[in-house]
């Protein structure tokens, strides 16, 4: 065997942007295959919207009615968001390393000095492992929380199913009121955990093997607690302030549960802000705003991330700085270490990337004459893959059955789009992607 | 006179920096003392907003009745849109010639290979002469279109203020709803001169000195119009399915002036197309994508303008192409020239920056309780010097004086930092501009 035919066994860069996009693609469309094969959901754009939700992990559904739906249905449902979950901890690790251009591997890599993911194969298979491994026992204790605790509502396969979900940042439910009739108990773990699913998995390992030091250190995580704690406080404060619930506590939860299932991008709801109990503009602003940062990176959550936040608001403040003192050159740092300029850039174009598609998603779904707020939010919270949205048609308590075939399909590329991180699905439209070797 | 001496006499970066923000700040200070004083507009933050939307070109209004106002105040209001257009002029030329990181400047001199504008203060002033006089000429020229022609009710007060208020794509107007009860006549010259006003001033010198060619190859300008063509063909086809108007040519009118009033940041209404005539929501979207480009650079109109959209349009295809194809180098340009890394990176802090400074805004305004809509494109409209905004509240017939006194301070202060590109107000927030020398 030469060097020539061991080269040509490699996976370019541009061939895993082509696999990575297929594969979401045809796993949606396979997936919807027993959905409308059983007539549970018959309309074929209803059902690869309703599985590009699954497997994307933005848990935004069309249906009107969840619980009419048979166990199997949404044990799948649920089942496709930890799949998504497990799909994008690989995706992570395996699509980026080579790629020097790659911002999401390098920001992972900025971010955490932990596992080093190399170019070996067996090292990234040994990193996949652990972080597997990690996925699979919060989502086990999760699992246990909820079944072992004293919600007499939670059985063993709302346990099961819920977890799925939170473990993949995903959102489908199985009660058309979302979280919002389980114990205040069940609540409470569930944000708790859609909070850990929201944290980069590399810390979870590097406290596994006792650096804890790292992991205190670490900015994105920092960043991450404060968050939010403020946004807790500030919506805690606002629904006290507004009598919206009847108690300090249920404003609390409700304001928690909240901002750790959208900051996470999980989607989950114990409460309907949007029609029936309406919050205060000013949380509405939070929720946008969290809305549009996501998670850590390096977790399941979609979103922007906030290393990527991170980044781009310390690069605005340099080009302040160098205006006032254009002699000085400044290496921006993160979590101690120099960030390279390349990373910089990517997190740049990510933003603009972003922005377009954003906007591009809101322009063609307004062809259905919703208002401002329902197009935009709806194309928000799925490109970040987030689930539901504002307004009385896509709320908490909403679904996006309202919406029509065009728009279900514009909004179905928008999740798969914004869960592999816009370069793969967008490199598709670049004709180099194409050519032959 | 040594050369210590002489070198100690030239204005550095920092120091323009708070040149430029005092200068606009005590203007709209200095303005509003007239209209308090007078007992015209007795609140003090209702004054300061009006004279900072009058510097700031940007004719959003706290009145809720024009028609009420003695005709020195009117034109008064209007003077200030055109002083204002004039001080963005020799902004543009003054302040960032010296900095290498000036974007602002790099922009203009990237796209347009007009008047040189190099470091010499002779030659400065030179430039600014010829800009000074095409904006006189123009000016004089629409006073004369309106006047002259055949509509009666153009008389000269409304014909000069409603030109100033073009010149500086400024907005007040004189009447209660605006330009709608004018002929078409004198709509269509309007539409045409804000047109005019949004086009980069050195294409007109490059015009007068016969290098057409120049002209015609400017990508800006293709770009620009390109972009008037859609979004008035878009709305106009709107408009008719949806039988908004009786007519088509009335369709067409409103189409072709509401476009040319958002793109160069004017903010003249023919029509309320937020109450009275409600366009459809995918007019809407065409909206706010006006209110995000702006215009060319180098004309009198605020926003993000059009070659920095350009740029980092370019900057993240560039991007997607550099991970397919990792070692190729790729230079960025725009009507043939090079641009330099510096002055795409200047967009790239530029785009973030303003998104960060919208969403603040818009958080900030949020606390007066007013729907999603309401408070982002009062703040969008505030930062790219439009005037009204999308809603019941401020669309085009509405007005600002709902808004809170800290509601209508921060958007004061919104546009400001808007009109001077945001890095020289943001730069008076880093310690080292107030450093002495």
């Amino acid at each position: 065997m030469n060097i020539q035919k061991a080269s040509s066994h490699k996976i370019l860069p541009r061939e895993s942007f082509i696999i990575v996009t297929l594969s979401w693609l045809l796993m949606s469309l396979f997936g919807s295959l027993p959905l409308i094969i059983s007539g549970a959901i018959p309309n074929f754009f209803d059902a690869f919207f309703e599985m590009c939700s699954g497997f994307t992990t933005t848990g935004a559904s069309i249906l009107r009615d969840v619980e009419a739906m048979p166990h199997s249905v949404l044990f799948w449902r649920s089942f496709s968001h930890w799949i998504g979950g497990m799909g994008v901890i690989v995706f992570i690790l395996a699509i980026f390393p080579d790629n020097q251009d790659g911002s999401n591997m390098h920001i992972l890599r900025a971010e955490s000095p932990g596992p080093q993911v190399g170019k070996l194969t067996s090292k990234i298979s040994a990193t996949a492992r652990i972080l597997y491994l990690i996925y699979v026992a919060l989502t086990i204790i999760e699992i246990l929380f909820l079944f072992l605790g004293p919600d007499s509502k939670m059985d063993l396969f709302s346990s099961i199913t819920l977890s799925l979900g939170t473990a993949g940042t995903g959102g489908f439910g199985i009660l058309n009121d979302g979280i919002a009739s389980y114990a205040p108990y069940s609540q409470y773990v569930i944000a708790v955990f859609m909070m850990l699913f929201g944290v980069n998995f590399t810390l979870f390992y590097l406290l596994l093997i006792g650096k804890f030091k790292s992991v205190f250190k670490n900015q994105e995580l920092r960043l991450y607690l404060s968050i939010i704690i403020i946004s807790v406080s500030i919506i805690t404060i606002s629904l006290t302030l507004n009598n919206v619930y009847a108690t300090f506590e249920e404003c609390f939860r409700h304001a928690f549960f909240q901002v750790t299932s959208l900051i996470s991008t999980t989607g989950y709801a114990t409460t309907d802000y949007a029609v029936q109990f309406p919050w205060p503009t000013i949380c509405y602003m939070v929720i946008i705003f969290l809305m549009l940062t996501g998670p850590c990176a390096g977790s399941t959550g979609g979103g922007i991330k906030l290393s990527r936040i991170s980044i781009l608001f310390k690069s605005a403040i340099r080009k302040i700085k160098q205006m006032v003192s254009p002699r000085k050159v400044e290496l921006l740092k993160e979590s101690g270490t120099v960030i390279e300029e390349e990373v910089v850039e990517g997190a740049e174009s990510f933003i603009v990337l972003f922005m377009i598609i954003l906007f591009l998603s809101t322009f063609l779904v307004s062809f259905d004459g919703m208002d401002l707020t329902t197009n935009f939010t709806a194309s928000l919270s799925c490109i970040s893959n987030i689930g539901p949205g504002l307004g009385n048609v896509i709320g908490p308590a909403g679904n996006f059955a309202d919406f029509s075939n065009f728009s279900k399909f514009v909004l179905s590329l928008t999740m798969i789009t914004g869960r592999l991180e816009l370069f793969p699905v967008l490199a598709l439209f670049n004709y180099r992607t194409w050519k032959p070797r």
